[in-house]
């Protein structure tokens, strides 16, 4: 029920808090307003205090949020406390920057089968991951009990690979291919297309 | 002016009905409803409606929109009719995914440089472009009239990065490294943090 009401822009801003607040901790900052957490990352304490309030009475009036305590909490909200096994298809350019990725590691995630249908690249080492081949998707998804999976495949085989995940018992699916895909309403789904940012910016260079 | 009453999440989409409406113009097709829209991009028909409705009068009750036109025209809304040269500096795993994306080069993106401050890269290939050292960066800039730039260095870097790319002239970044980075008013911004979208993911699984 909360994942209805609550807006996707503010679990975004919940992501960018958290990394904020975990920089104030390994700095040793014991206390902050909204205010102060507003310009560490770029918004208004009103809308820092809207998106915390989601979840609960958090801080003191005039003293503001202990920062360790509110770290831990949007990391729990964020599901973060856990570690999360991932898997990944698509060992192409893309493919290997999402394996190599180093904020992925610091955040709980972890790539736990990278696979191609290449049969060049199956066997390959990306980091520490060797690349299957995707006959094996279904075995390691149990095998690691893994929930998510990126897609890094050319366009025309999203789809095809969203629906081998699925099938595997894959519940939610970032997807990088420059090609929107359809899921059942019991997957999560995230489309991520990275030219749609830069035409953000030409719109708005164009007005 | 425009661009301050318009939502960006409706240029998001805008940007998905044009991937759209230019497949429907290769496979022949002459006219589509909204609701043909919604259900090629996965929305609602009065959404995209609402959407299109920002920019003027499109269609023809009962008949729908002319595929060709509407295409064309969202292009134009976009600035895709023109070519814009970017540069990109870092040429690192994900440097090398998107310099090589071939999303980008379709819609009218053309990288013009990839900058590097490792000895070791620079003058290595990567696709047709040579990657440069940074000193460089403000001579291609001017040379050949850059006002976009992607930034896929470490976070370390990325304001310093930043800093940079706007005093030789760059008015929109594509900040891709894990830390967010201050931009004056004058310069579009958009910070692309990959692990923020796992977030939102997780949020949802563990809901």
């Amino acid at each position: 029920m909360r994942a209805q009401k609550i807006p996707e822009t503010s679990i975004v801003r919940l992501s960018m808090y958290s990394r904020y607040l975990g920089r104030l901790v390994q700095r040793g900052i014991i206390t902050i307003s909204s205010g102060g957490i507003a310009e560490g990352v770029g918004g208004s304490p009103a809308q820092v205090r809207k998106d915390l309030a989601y979840f609960g009475e958090f801080g003191t009036r005039g003293v503001g949020y202990n920062v360790k305590d509110l770290h831990r909490h949007i990391l729990k909200i964020l599901g973060l406390t856990n570690e999360w096994p991932v898997v990944l298809v698509g060992a192409g350019n893309l493919g290997t920057a999402l394996c190599l990725y180093r904020g992925f590691f610091e955040r709980g995630f972890r790539i736990v089968g990278v696979f191609d249908s290449d049969p060049i690249k199956i066997g390959q080492l990306l980091g520490e991951q060797e690349i299957l081949p995707l006959e094996k998707l279904g075995e390691i998804i149990k095998e690691e009990e893994a929930r998510i999976g990126i897609i890094a495949v050319p366009g025309d085989y999203a789809q095809e690979t969203a629906n081998k995940l699925i099938s595997f018992g894959i519940k939610a699916i970032l997807n990088f291919a420059p090609q929107a895909i359809n899921v059942p309403d019991d997957v999560e789904l995230r489309n991520i297309d990275l030219g749609v940012n830069l035409e953000v910016l030409t719109f708005k260079l164009t007005v």
